[in-house]
Order: structure tokens, then C-alpha cells, then sequence
């Protein structure tokens, strides 16, 4: 973060929580009788209350969308190179609210929280929830901040999901729809990827069944693994190429011990396993692949996705990166197709970048140029 | 296996072994003071010598290339479609030989192998092999059958790469060299694969530090996982969805038991990571995916893959496969390129196939058409 970067960020911000007593029933036919979400607000709500935009988060991601938590701290936000004064999602404009979902692990009713029924975390007991239990939670805190409908609902990966499912459920609520690097449903290969870490945390002795906690202990092994698997899928080969080659960590092949990394890709990978084990809890990862894993739009629609974004009122902007393979490009043509089939008003464009599917969240000018040009149409 | 496919197979075969008691010296700097090898042939040794062909394994293959180990048997060796009478390589008319390499678990000198220094198996002491090694050890049974030049030398994957570095280390020995879906170096996303697997198998408590055996137990859990990790790769991302799609194991989600499989493709990939744990040792694919990074055939023309093959003598065939992402068909073009730019005879082409990294086992028919057209110019 340079301090040109800081100048133009949000500077420090608080989170807020919001407490719901009323029950969310959850797709599953599983009840949570209440729960908490923690989220941040950027900018103003206007009295008519029509500039609001949501922002959903991805696998990984939380409430902590921009600007910093100290004025020690040295990381914004996972996105505050979109989200700002003067960024393509303008505070100056907006009232930008970002919630770490229910199921998460940063402070809104997850796993890791205290159950009421057994007075321990809720480990393996917590329920899984979908992209749709998400939407119903996070109209539950538009209600509570005095907001009736979405001037946009933005995000990126598992985001983007969220974001359309979003314009199918409440049409009314979602003027424009903002779908970044996401698909209309899981391949068999993107399940697969996150089925591989799935069994990378079973495997892991300390997972204990889910409840790691109860047990003082966490599967942080199997979580690094995890994290190496989803990770290598956010990167290009070519990317990777370019930043690693077949460059050696110490010059030289170490045939005495062969359970340290040789290449630096591998010592890179291993450091972020290892990092991210630290801080993401095991139950979350999982209850996170599993909601990506069943999400599929066009499921109550026999697979016509275009019947499924029939009811959608909002605009759309669709974007995807040319070398993302996670949620390649054809993946967006296809939610595109759909919506002009439908007879939507769309803009889809594939971005060119070497940075895989991880270009969401990096500053690339055309993107940053393209998004911050659509929004000048998104009335504040 | 259908009967007609068997009555076009070699029928029943059975392995030999070889004993070598001059010092084999490894590329690491260690030395192995005597080796064994378990090979297969099939057909006849011309009296000239000049009909011998080798097959080089790939990552988990063994030297079971083509027909069955008993009446009884079911499954052909790896490579049954392409080895046997009137096929590809016919047995008619070569001497196929196909060893497991040193290092392997099917019977060659390896880390399950007795060590004569200590009584016990070899484990985590014994030495990493490269493929370099590989190629003196396969020369010393050629030596051994009095074989004193190839035929061809043919491989696929790993295979192939053995076969390229062949017609470099020993270029009078190498008449015809056929490498299939293969590639001159690992790039980082290769390497980060692998290391992938071997994490899982270090992570795995049952892995001892690589000394198992001795303590009378298996990491079968990280084994799975690493075979899982792999077999992903093999597989193309369109074949995937066109063999398993989003199709449910049980018809239904069951959100009551989040750590069994849901989808068709997680029961499939579970299934195949865990009979391969059952019959692979896992000092040896650890060994195999650390020969596999360190390969890189440019390294000794500082990355001139062209210089490189300036000495080769033979006549090359490169194959690979379209939809082939592990290996892709770019990598054999670097191939190609590099053959041409020094002045080599070379036959190169990239097949159609939605089979991914896996179809240079499999029947398919324009790569068998091809495959056996080419072996007509090879002398026997």
C-alpha cells in the first residue's frame, strides 16, 4: 500500500454488528432461531435511501471491504482498489454496505460461534447454508439500516453468485447487478478442486469431526493444504510462469532432505497455506465450498438459465478474465447469453489479464476503467 | 476388457528380474552399490539385436505394459491398446522391453526394498533418482538382454521424457524416439501440483517421516489425496462435466453429514485416490513427482532446448492431445521447434480428444491410426 494509495482510501474504519431474533429458515429446513452479522458501511444513505450498494464477498473474503482498521494498520480492505472516494464504487456517491456472511468465521454467526442450545461452539453442528440463506440474511440488514432497495448489489467469485441471486429472488430490490469472474453453477471440475480440499481437512487428525474447538486443537494442516489447492486455481499458468519459472529456492537441489520445497513455487505456496491456516477456521472453509458446490441458478428452472433470469428487472454488467480457468470467460458468455435470451439489458465484457481468476481483486486499468465507467449510470 | 481385445493381447506374461552388481552412480552424488530390475518383453530378439524397442513408465506405471499376469486376469498391462500383435508396436515384429524403474514399488530396487546396510526398507534414505538415472539403468539391461542400440525408444508423460533424454545422452543407441504428451521441463503450476501431493503425503501422520514401512504403517489417507490431486489433472475439465456433470450421488443433498461425497465426480475422485493408496508406495511417488520437477532438458544449454537436442541421431515422433492441460500441446511444440531449429527429422501431431493427459492410454482411434503408421519406418 504506497501512501498515494492510502491518500485515496477511506482511511479508518469501524465495523458495526446488527443482532436478528427472528428465525432464518435456511434452504436446508435446518432454523437459526437468531444470529449476528458484522458488516461496514462506506459513505452516506441518502433520505430517500436510494444510493445504497451491497457487497458480496467471496470464499475467503469478509465485511472488511476497504480502507484500514488502524491508522497502524498497513492492509486495506480486500477491495479497496474498487471501492472508495472517487473509485469506480465511489463513497462520494454511495452508501456502500459490506457484511461478512452467516457461516463465516469473522465475526457473524458461524461455526466458531457459541451455540445457545449446547454453550460451545457450534463446530459440526452448524448448519450448512446456501447462496439463497445469504440473500434472505442480508435483507434482513438492508431492513435494518432503513434500506428498501439496491441502487446495485456488486461481487466478484462467490459474490457474483450472490449478486444474482440477488436479481432473481428480489427483482424489486436490485436496480443493477454487478457480476464479476463468477458462473452460473460449479463444473464438475470446480467441484472436484474444492472436494480434494475438503478431504484435505478431513484428513487432518485435528479436524476431530468438526469440532476442533471443543477439542483445543485445529486441523491447521489440513486447512494449509486446502489453501494451496484453491489458491494454485486463482492463478494462471502463465502467471505463475512469469513469477516463479522453474527458479530454485537455494540455487541448488537438495537431495538430503526431501521434505523441504526445492522451487520457489513450492516455498511460495507452502507460505500461503501455512498463513491462511492461521487465520480462517476450518469449518467455514468447508461450509464455503459446499454452498459454491450447490449453487446452480438454473436449477428450479430445468437447467434453462435463461427461464431462471426471466423475473430479473436490473441491468447487468457481466466480467470475466481472459486466463481466469477457475471461472473461465465462457462461463460469463454463458450468464450473458441467458440474459439477452431473456431480454435483459447487459454489458459483458472479457477483460484481457494474465492474473487468473485472482484479477478481481487486483487493480488492472481496464478494469478498474470499464467498471468505473458503467457506474456513472447507477443513479446516486 | 472384451474377449475380442484379448484374443488381440500377448495372453499370459511373466515378469523377469535382473540383478546388477557394479555401483550405479546417481546424479544426486549417491550411489547405489548394486540394483535389481523387474522387466516384461514381449516378442522375439532378432539375432541382430535391431528389432529391440524400450517402454518407458510414467509417474505410477510399472513394467506390466501389455498383456495379463495369469488366465484369470482381468486387466491388461498399461499399455495393452498400443503393445501386442498387429497393434501399433507390434510384437510380431519387435522385442519390446519395459522395465520398472529404480525407485518404483512393482519389484525394481526402490524405497520399499530391503537395504543391505541395514536390514531394513530402504525408506526415507533412499536416494532420489532423476530420470538421467533412469536412462543407465534401462542401458545396463539393455546391456544385460544384449541389446547394444533402440529401435525406438518410446514413452508417454514421464515416459516421454525418458525417451528424450535417450536420444541425447546416448544418441548411437536411439534410431526412433516417440514421446507422447509429454514435455522438455515442468512449469511452475507443474511443480505446484506436485508439491500439492506431496504435502498431502507429508501431512499425513502415518507418513513417519517417510520411514512407514518400519514402523508398520502407511500414510494411505495423504496417499489418496495426492492421487486425487493428480488424477484431476489428467482428466480435461469438459470430460469431466460430460462423465459426472452436477449429477448427485443419492439424488439429493444430505446437509446432515457434511464429510460425505454430494456429486457423482467426489465419490469418483474419493474412489480413485483411495484403491490407489491401497497398491503405490508412497516414498515412490514422492521420488517419481521429484523426478518429474527436476527434469528440464535445457538446463545444460542454459534453457537452449534447440543445442540441447543438437547431438540426437534419431528420427522423432511428438504426439499430444488437444485437450491435455497437465502436458499441453504447447509444451510438445516446444518440442517440435526446438527439433527442427537443429536440423532433426521430426513427425509432430496434436490430436483431438476430450481425454485430457489421460488419452495416451486410451483407445483412441486417430492416435492408434497414427501411432501405427508411424512405426512402419521403424526396422525390424
Amino acid at each position: 500500500m504506497t501512501a498515494a494509495s492510502r491518500a485515496s482510501s477511506l482511511g479508518v474504519i469501524k465495523p458495526d454488528h446488527a443482532h436478528f431474533s427472528d428465525a432464518l429458515y435456511l434452504e436446508s429446513g435446518e432454523v437459526l432461531d437468531e444470529f449476528e452479522l458484522v458488516y461496514e458501511t462506506y459513505g452516506a444513505l441518502q433520505p430517500d435511501g436510494n444510493n445504497a450498494i451491497l457487497i458480496c464477498h467471496a470464499l475467503s473474503g469478509n465485511h472488511h471491504a476497504a480502507g484500514f482498521h488502524s491508522e497502524a494498520d498497513t492492509k486495506p480492505g480486500w477491495w479497496d482498489t474498487v471501492i472508495g472516494p472517487g473509485k469506480p464504487i465511489d463513497t462520494n456517491r454511495f452508501f456502500v454496505v459490506c457484511p461478512n456472511n452467516i457461516g463465516g468465521c469473522n465475526g457473524s454467526t458461524g461455526p466458531a460461534s457459541i451455540s445457545k442450545t449446547t454453550g460451545k461452539p457450534w463446530g459440526s453442528l452448524f448448519p450448512q447454508v446456501t447462496v439463497g440463506d445469504w440473500v434472505e440474511s442480508q435483507k434482513r440488514l438492508a431492513q435494518h439500516l432503513g434500506i428498501n432497495q439496491w441502487a446495485a448489489v456488486v461481487g466478484g467469485s462467490l459474490g457474483g453468485m450472490q449478486a444474482l441471486q440477488w436479481s432473481v429472488t428480489y427483482p424489486d430490490w436490485v436496480t443493477h447487478c454487478v457480476v464479476i469472474a463468477a458462473a452460473p453453477g460449479l463444473t464438475a471440475q470446480n467441484i472436484a478442486f474444492n472436494e480434494i480440499a475438503r478431504q484435505a481437512i478431513f484428513s487432518d487428525p485435528d479436524w476431530c469431526g468438526g469440532d476442533y474447538i471443543d477439542a483445543n486443537t485445529a486441523p491447521e494442516k489440513g486447512m494449509a493444504l486446502a489453501r494451496m489447492v484453491g489458491h494454485l486455481t486463482y492463478m494462471s499458468a502463465d502467471n505463475m510462469s512469469d513469477r516463479f519459472g522453474r527458479e530454485l529456492r537455494q540455487g541448488s537441489f537438495d537431495p538430503d532432505d526431501d521434505e523441504q520445497p526445492i522451487f520457489q513455487v513450492e516455498s511460495y505456496l507452502r507460505y500461503q497455506g501455512s498463513q491462511f491456516a492461521t487465520r480462517f477456521d476450518a469449518n467455514t472453509y468447508v461450509l464455503m465450498t459446499r454452498a459454491l458446490d450447490r449453487f446452480d441458478l438454473a436449477a428450479s428452472s430445468d437447467g434453462d438459465l435463461a427461464k431462471a433470469l426471466e423475473h430479473a428487472s436490473a441491468e447487468f454488467l457481466i466480467l470475466s478474465f481472459s486466463s481466469d480457468w477457475r471461472f473461465s470467460p465462457a462461463r460469463s458468455r454463458e450468464i450473458t447469453t441467458a440474459l439477452l435470451a431473456a431480454g435483459k439489458r447487459v454489458t459483458y465484457s472479457n477483460l484481457e489479464s494474465d492474473a487468473g481468476h485472482d484479477a478481481f481483486l487486483l487493480e488492472e486499468a481496464d478494469y478498474i476503467a470499464l467498471l468505473h465507467a458503467w457506474m456513472q449510470r447507477v443513479a446516486a
